[in-house]
């Protein structure tokens, strides 16, 4: 096994810097205690005939680590888990409950979440938002509050930290270009607790350096 | 471990069935050659906090076996193809491709294909979705784009078949209700020589059966 590369975007606009997804990655190898490098690529980069090779839809992260080549941030962060105690409990019923979490994020909320991002960041000011942003945010509203009847008087969405809040945490982080997180109490709270983590806040100035030099 | 249990709704309405997510965990125990159980539950039912302990966001399908209980069809799907050879090869390598193309067809791909669906089956004639729409259009397109020229040549995502093609056939089948697919040979026929395998079949009947006889 080589040390594990990961791809990033050598720059991204102010939006995106903090919540591109390789942050994933970085945070999932910083908590196992997993070196890494990064390979920085320029978005049009992103878009040649060499890295599609490596991530044929144009995206990162992609990753490898002598032992394997792939791509989709939930597979990676999965894949550094199933080999890592801090991140996955090491009994069948756990390794279950972390998949749950980790599809729960991707599947069950992101795409709402994405979709707000999208009409907010991509779609302002066309027309047919004014009707639709409502519905989206209503759609939204719904996945918070069962997340926080999930987290109520809990620290993470299993008994101790795992991959599944990792991945929770960095979909949350989607909303923060508006105040809904904050309207609940115990997700603002518990965003709050693993951002906290000392292997995230890491992984974030990781992915930031490179647009700090860029500037 | 005792037999698994699936959740999965007694009736559905027509644009549903044969879409239903218990699909995809009823197609891999099917491929897994392991036998289970359904548990049937009318709508209603499914919002009552009786299934909202096993499954928060009152969905289908649950999962139980007596060693896990989880949720997420990828991550149940997921959990089956970690020990069944039938969905995922034993090396270390193609677990991470397996595992890559399960998440790119739920995360990469299924966002835009939900939101076409969701525009045509649940705000049809409404104001806002004729300016909306051929946007979602195009990127449900351009992510066909990228999976036929994945495809070509091949007759799977990568030598065999795996759990990555289950989900990502279970995926393209959201489209069913518009001719899209069909523009694309090489994933109109993948798709078709995926729904032929036996196990697919016997899934899928086993999905319809209740709604047939409750009809």
């Amino acid at each position: 096994m080589s040390t594990p590369c990961v791809s990033a975007f050598r720059w991204v606009p102010p939006f995106a810097q903090g919540v591109v997804r390789d942050l994933r990655v970085r945070w999932a190898l910083e908590e196992a205690g997993v070196g890494y490098e990064a390979q920085l690529l320029d978005f049009e980069e992103s878009k040649q005939p060499a890295y599609l090779r490596q991530q044929p839809f144009g995206q990162v992260p992609a990753f490898s680590d002598g032992r394997v080549d792939m791509f989709e941030s939930g597979a990676i962060v999965l894949h550094i888990a199933l080999d890592s105690p801090a991140l996955m409990p090491g009994d069948d019923a756990g390794r279950a409950r972390t998949m749950t979490w980790i599809f729960a994020a991707l599947n069950s909320v992101e795409p709402a979440f994405a979709q707000l991002g999208e009409i907010d960041l991509f779609h302002a000011g066309e027309a047919w938002t004014v009707e639709r942003r409502p519905q989206v945010e209503a759609d939204v509203r719904a996945k918070l509050a069962t997340l926080s009847a999930q987290l109520e008087g809990r620290d993470y969405l299993e008994d101790n930290f795992t991959a599944g809040d990792l991945m929770m945490v960095t979909v949350l982080r989607i909303l923060r270009h508006t105040p809904l997180v904050g309207e609940y109490p115990v997700l603002h709270a518990y965003q709050a607790r693993c951002e906290a983590r000392p292997a995230f806040q890491r992984a974030l100035a990781a992915q930031l350096e490179p647009f700090e030099q860029a500037a």
